[in-house]
C-alpha cells in the first residue's frame, strides 16, 4: 500500500465536469489500495475573480485580507473535489490548509511554510478516507489565514508529500510535463523525460510557469522526487530529481522567455557607499522580489552618481514604484523610471558547468538576429538577458533552434 | 460611546459598489466615535451560484462539505468590507465565524451556536478597529467548519450583539422594516414602527421572509432588542422587542404566505401506537423540520388506518421522501405521495389572544372566496391554513384587505 500525494491545479478542476474526471482518476489510484491525499487548486478564474473584486473597490488591498478572500477559492474546490468523491461511492473528507496543520509565517500572500502537524490527515487516511486538502493556504499560529503566493498549491503538496513521507508525489495540470521551451510559442518544443531540481528551479526563475519556484526548492531541500504530468490524458510525465552525472551531456535543458517582469531604473543616484543596501532592504522590506540588479557609473554634471536598473514581478511594480518613491528624499536620486515592455530571456542547463561559450553563443544568436541586450544575469547553470518584450516570442523561437533542435 | 452590531444581508453587500455604500455607513457611525461590529452575508447570488456547483455533480451533497463550501461565501464579504473600509481610511480587520469565537454543535448546514468567546472580537474593538464578522457560520469545538442555515447571518448578528452586551442591534437589509405582509404582492402593506418577538416569530415561521425564526427567537431570550431597517436609505425601520400591553390593541399585526413547504402524506398508515412517533423521530434525526401534521382516521378495506399529512420545507423534501420510503417496510403504510404544490396562508397577531372569533372570520374570508382549505393549525396568537398555491397570492391580498386595510 503506497502513500501518494496528487496535486491537482487550476485547469484540471476548471468545472463540475472536471472535478468529476479528478475524481474518478482518484478513485481509480484509489481501488489500487493506495492511500491518496488530494491537494487542490482554486477553480481557474476564481482567483482572478476574487481579485478583480477587490481592486474593484481598491487599487491595493491589504494583504491580510487578500489572505482572507483568495483563500475561499481552494475551499470551494476541496468541498467539490469531496462531493465528487462521495457520488463515487469513496469516502473522502476535505481540510483547509489550517486543518491539515499547514502552519505558516505571517507574511500574507507569500507566506512560508513553517511546519506540517499531519496528525489529523494520518488519522483521516487511516479511517479510509481520501483527504482533500486546500492547495495554497496554511494558518500562522494566531490563527490567521494565510496564502502562499501564486502556485502555492504545488508548494503544499510537495511539503505534504515530505511531511506524510510518502512514496510518490504527482503534479497534474494541463500539460503533460516539462518541455524544452513553451510549446505555444515554439512549435519545435519537446517533453523532457526527466529534469535536475536545479535546472527546473532555473527554468522557473526565468519564467516556465509550469512550477513556481519555491515548490522546486522545498522538493530539492527535502528531496522529493515528483513527476509533472497531465490530467487530461495516461501519459508519463517528467521526472523531477537530483540531478545525475549522465545529465550533463545536454548543455541546454531548456529555454524560457518570462514576460512578467518589469524593470525600475533609478538615475542620478549619488555615488555613496550604503545607498543600494538601503534601498534594497526597503524593497525587501515590502516583500517585494527583485531579480536582476544592474548598475552603471555615470558622471552627470560632474557630480558622480550612478543609473540602478533592476527587474520586479509585474504585478508588485505599484508596490515598488511607492517604496521608490518614499526613498527619493533620502537617497537623493533624480528620477525613477518604469518599463513594463520588457522580456527575460534564459537558457538552462547543468551541461553549462562543463561547457564553454555557451554565453557568447547565446549573445551571437541575438545580434544576429537584431535583438539588443539590456540587462544580463548569470550563474553556473543559466544565463538570463533582459530584452525588449515585443521581440520576446520571436528572440525565444531563435534560442530554441540554435540549442535545442 | 456605544456598541453597534450590524448586520448587512446578501443584497446590501451584493457587488462591490454596494459593499462601498455600507463601509460608508459605517465609515460615518465610526466617526461619531461608536465601536462597531459589522456582520455580513454572501454577496448575494454566491450562496445559490455554490450550490448549484455541487448540485451539478450530486443530488444530495454531503452536509459537511456543504459547510465547507457555503462557509467561502460570507469569508469573500468579509474581506471586501474590510477592503472598502480601509480605503475610507478606517482601520478595520475580518474574521471568519470561527475566528470570531463562535462555537456551534454538529449538525452540519443547521447548526446552533453553543457559545461564543467574544475576546478576541473586543482585543480587535479595543485596539480601534472596526471588526467584520462573517455571519451563517461557526466551528464545533473540534474545529469542523459549520453554517447556521439560511438567515444564519441574522442570527450571528444577534448572538453577537448578547456576547459583546452591545448597546444596539441593527438589521440591514433591502426593504426598510417589517411590514403587514409582502408588499411586493399586496400593495396595501404597511410598515410597522414596532412589532414583539412573538408576532415576528410566527410571520417568520409562516414563510415573512423578513427574518429567520432561530434569530428572533434567540433575541427574545436574551432580550436583544433590535432594528430591522433598509441600508439603501436613512428611514427608520422596525424595531423588534418584547409585547407591551399597548400591542395587544390590535388584533392582526401581519398575514403572510408561505411557498417554501411541500407536504406529504401517507395513506394507509396501520393504527397502532407508536407508528407516528416512530416517523418524526426519523424525520428529525435526518434534521428535518415538521411544520404542520394533520392525522384523518379511514376505514379502508375494513382494516382500520389513517392517512397521515404533514409539511415540510421544500428543500428537504427529497430527503424527507428518503426517509420515509426507507420507513415504509416498517411503518407498513401503503403509499406516500408529496405535493410541492401547497402555499400556507397565516395571520398573526398577539391581540388575538383577546380578541375571539378571528378564525371563524378568516375561514370565512377564504370560503367567500373559492379557496379550499387543506390543513389548519392555530396557536394562541396565529392561524395558518393550508392552500392551493395557485390561489395563494389571491387569498392572501383578500386577508390582508380584511384585516389589516
Amino acid at each position: 500500500m503506497a502513500l501518494i500525494v496528487q496535486k491537482y491545479g487550476g485547469t484540471s478542476v476548471g468545472n463540475t465536469e472536471r472535478i468529476r474526471a479528478v475524481a474518478r482518476r482518484v478513485a481509480r489510484h484509489r481501488e489500487q489500495g493506495d492511500q491518496i491525499v488530494v491537494v487542490v487548486s482554486a477553480m481557474s478564474g476564481v482567483t482572478d475573480g476574487l481579485i478583480k473584486l477587490a481592486k474593484e473597490i481598491t487599487p491595493l488591498p491589504s494583504e491580510r485580507e487578500m489572505d482572507m478572500l483568495l483563500a475561499t477559492g481552494e475551499q470551494q474546490t476541496i468541498a467539490l473535489t469531496a462531493v465528487a468523491l462521495h457520488a463515487l461511492g469513496v469516502d473522502a473528507v476535505s481540510l483547509t490548509g489550517a486543518q491539515a496543520g499547514i502552519v505558516t509565517d505571517g507574511v500574507h500572500t507569500k507566506a512560508k511554510i513553517q511546519n506540517i502537524s499531519p496528525d489529523e490527515v494520518h488519522r483521516l487516511l487511516d479511517g479510509g478516507n481520501v483527504v482533500i486538502v486546500a492547495g495554497f493556504q496554511g494558518r500562522t499560529a494566531e490563527g490567521q489565514i494565510t496564502t502562499l503566493g501564486r502556485g502555492g498549491s504545488d508548494l503544499t503538496a510537495i511539503a505534504l508529500a515530505a511531511a506524510l513521507k510518502a512514496d510518490l508525489c504527482q503534479i497534474y495540470t494541463d500539460v503533460d510535463g516539462i518541455y524544452t521551451t513553451d510549446p505555444r510559442i515554439v512549435p519545435g518544443a519537446r517533453k523532457l523525460p526527466e529534469i535536475a531540481y536545479d535546472e527546473l528551479l532555473e527554468l522557473a526563475g526565468a519564467g516556465a510557469k509550469v512550477m513556481q519556484l519555491r515548490s522546486v526548492e522545498f522538493a530539492k531541500k527535502f528531496n522529493v522526487i515528483f513527476e509533472v504530468r497531465s490530467s487530461l490524458n495516461e501519459a508519463p510525465g517528467t521526472i523531477v530529481k537530483e540531478e545525475t552525472t549522465s545529465m550533463e551531456d545536454v548543455v541546454v535543458r531548456g529555454v524560457s522567455l518570462d514576460k512578467n517582469q518589469a524593470k525600475i531604473t533609478l538615475f542620478g543616484v549619488p555615488d555613496q557607499p550604503g545607498r543600494a543596501a538601503r534601498i534594497f532592504r526597503a524593497l525587501a522590506d515590502g516583500a517585494i522580489n527583485v531579480d536582476m540588479i544592474v548598475q552603471n557609473a555615470s558622471h552627470e554634471g560632474g557630480q558622480r552618481s550612478t543609473d540602478l536598473s533592476f527587474t520586479v514581478d509585474k504585478p508588485d511594480l505599484l508596490k515598488a514604484s511607492r517604496v521608490i518613491e518614499e526613498l527619493k528624499a533620502e537617497i537623493g536620486f533624480k528620477e525613477a523610471v518604469s518599463d513594463e515592455g520588457i522580456g527575460k530571456l534564459s537558457i538552462v542547463g547543468v551541461g553549462m558547468r562543463s561547457h564553454s561559450g555557451v554565453a557568447a553563443r547565446m549573445f551571437d544568436v541575438l545580434a544576429h538576429e537584431g535583438v539588443n541586450i539590456g540587462m544580463i544575469s548569470t550563474s553556473e547553470i543559466k544565463i538570463s538577458v533582459v530584452i525588449d518584450l515585443a521581440k520576446g516570442e520571436h528572440a525565444l523561437r531563435t534560442l530554441h533552434r540554435a540549442f535545442l533542435e
